[in-house]
């Protein structure tokens, strides 16, 4: 199971249409966000650097370390996403060690894609 | 208060000298890391991705993906390390949010260091 199922029932939902710019470098951000269907891009400086897809959470790096958005989220297709403040990341990883388990595989997977 | 605080007592302890290798580029790797005292250089290919100091956590990956190891890590002073295997990673994610956090903080440093 993705994170996805985790939160897709406690979270507030926003549908997003393909295009939308959902963050930007350097924005303050105060949420994270799961797909619960759909396709985000993440790009840096222009560039591609990773396609989260259903289940996939993003945005998780503002609400650990309260720095700017170090990327630029854009909606790859039509998307519904779950919106996950800092509460509700707090009470989810206190309470389902399943989704802090996710959030890492999902930090993993970027470092990995890094080499790092 | 850094992860070593949370299981400073809890894992098992190795004493390494300055330059010791504690694992290579592409091992398998079955442990995480604690520095208790002292640091620890992760390197890629050569290069110096970051300095692990004494609360830091490092070698996470292995537990998370059980990919290889994506960097080589050596002390780079005489090192004391608290060595956590799966066991204990997945106990302490389960009793210790904070500890979930900590991991979390490490890795979005690190996603930081690369503008990812």
């Amino acid at each position: 199971m993705g994170v996805g199922g985790l939160f897709a029932n406690a979270a507030q939902r926003e549908h997003v249409p393909a295009g939308t710019i959902i963050f930007r470098e350097n924005d303050q951000g105060v949420h994270m966000f799961g797909v619960v269907n759909g396709a985000v891009e993440l790009r840096a400086r222009g560039r591609v650097v990773t396609l989260i897809e259903e289940g996939g959470v993003f945005g998780e790096l503002a609400l650990i370390d309260h720095s700017p958005r170090s990327l630029t989220a854009t909606a790859a297709v039509d998307t519904t996403l779950a919106i996950i403040d800092t509460h509700m990341f707090l009470f989810l990883i206190q309470e389902t060690p399943s989704f802090a388990l996710e959030v890492m595989s999902s930090m993993a997977a970027r470092l990995r894609a890094y080499g790092a």
